[in-house]
């Protein structure tokens, strides 16, 4: 196996990339934030047969975190993700400082407007902005082909995709499904800051997006009946605090009342401070993938 | 010579463009809102030696235009501007309707924000966030490898190479100087608006330029003391209105004080309700060209 190669310079990035594109290889990329787990190496498998090149990159990107919230604190090991990701046949990383990433001067912003300023976006109001800026930076910055997401980050990945169209990026998305715990808590590296309590709280985050599955593949329901079940399940934990539950339309995330279609439902709660999301498709036609080991 | 082909689609620039690419052609975008005059012809003949198809975009851009400005009443006559593109060699002309450009649910804007905010910026809040999303997707749509922009615009000018620095656009820029009229006036579609005694005023905008660039080449002199000059000159003619008149670092857009190095003045003036725009390096090592056939 080739010894994977660490980029850290932007210039070198763009020669390199360029010198790959000269040559017709086509890059595909993984744009993570480190701290790598099974979602995230899930997604440089799904890559396959899409490139020539496997290439991920690690950047905490800090214009995504908000003035209160995990930026310092992020969990980091690179040791450990290069060695995962040489182990996937990943042969190219990118993993640039933010001093390199945002000199001084630095002042140019995406921002998918309507998309980013809903669900997640309403509590974290820069969190999109930052997000299609780092985004459309790395597919430049690569000049990869193709680029791999986790449908764990719904919105995200639904903004991404909005910005591809709007903007006409040159390069395919793929949307990895979310890759789960045995108890069906969806990975995350911000799994990280939960103790064994915590952890055990947070099984109740899949077990109320099983719950409401299930109930919504009955019959027709009314978005708000669904949305007070999954309350009470996860009001019965005192340690879950809920920031929203919401109803909506998995292309334009607009809010769906009755459940009569394909809907995605997203949560974000709070365990003490760390705060988790994920997401399920509700409603007829979706498919009902059973998480692991899971019982209400 | 081969006539000039006209693509209105977005669907089939893409196509074409990728096609084109593929191939190994390498195309030079003039991005223009039509109504050509001899400043655009001149920035398609900067493109001959650097790509392999010319390439000319017309196309007036809504978002660009604030709601009391003269988007309705733009000159428009596309059959003259595509003779001119043709008689230039250009092959490629890139004209899509606006609601192809803009269809309901768009929603990405991508924004330089300091340089946005000065000089024009300051009278034209979402000019140059209109400019630099268009400019970006121009670039996307043509897989253009080089594009070609005039001084004229010179806060525009500045706009976009900020953008292709800040976010890695694989495009080569090309800066075009400004085109000038006998009397010195810089050419501008929206030159079209004047009567003939408008028209007669408008000639004391280059007249204010070359007295300031001849002043600052004298002495360090304070920028204050210059701007009143350049006052005295405008303010003769009642029917000049001055928007601003600014002396600013050529690359951040800063204000300068001491013309003890090379500074750019620009200006925006308003006669009767046509806006024009205008600019001239001054200071130590800035080369004077003389506009012709001017007497102050």
């Amino acid at each position: 196996m080739s010894e994977i190669r660490i980029i850290r310079s932007l210039h070198e990035m763009i020669s390199h990339a360029e010198e790959l594109q000269k040559n017709g290889i086509r890059i595909g990329l993984v744009p993570t934030m480190g701290y790598l787990h099974e979602g995230h190496l899930s997604l440089v498998r799904l890559l396959d047969g899409h490139c020539d090149l496997k290439a991920a990159s690690i950047f905490v990107n800090p214009i995504q975190f908000g003035p209160n919230e995990d930026l310092a604190k992020y969990p980091r090991n690179e040791v450990r993700d290069l060695e995962l990701l040489e182990k996937e046949g990943c042969e190219l990383v990118f993993a640039p400082s933010p001093e390199e990433m945002y000199p001084e001067d630095y002042q140019t912003y995406i921002e998918v407007e309507l998309m980013s300023k809903t669900l997640c976006g309403r509590f974290r109001p820069d969190h999109f902005r930052g997000v299609a800026t780092i985004v459309n930076r790395l597919f430049n910055l690569t000049r990869c082909s193709v680029a791999a997401f986790g449908l764990k980050d719904f919105q995200q990945a639904q903004v991404i995709k909005k910005m591809k169209r709007d903007l006409h990026l040159p390069v395919k998305l793929l949307f990895g499904e979310t890759v789960r715990e045995d108890d069906g808590l969806a990975m995350s590296s911000r799994n990280a800051y939960l103790d064994e309590e915590q952890r055990n709280l947070a099984g109740y985050i899949p077990k109320s997006l099983e719950w409401v599955s299930r109930e919504a593949n009955v019959a027709e329901q009314d978005s708000d009946c669904l949305r007070a079940g999954m309350e009470d399940i996860l009001n019965t934990q005192p340690g879950i605090k809920i920031q929203y539950i919401e109803f909506v339309d998995p292309k334009t995330l607009d809010p769906v009342q009755i459940i009569d279609r394909k809907v995605q439902v997203l949560l974000a709660v709070y365990i003490g401070k760390t705060r988790l999301i994920d997401n399920i498709e509700i409603g007829p036609g979706s498919k009902m993938k059973p998480f692991k080991e899971l019982t209400v």
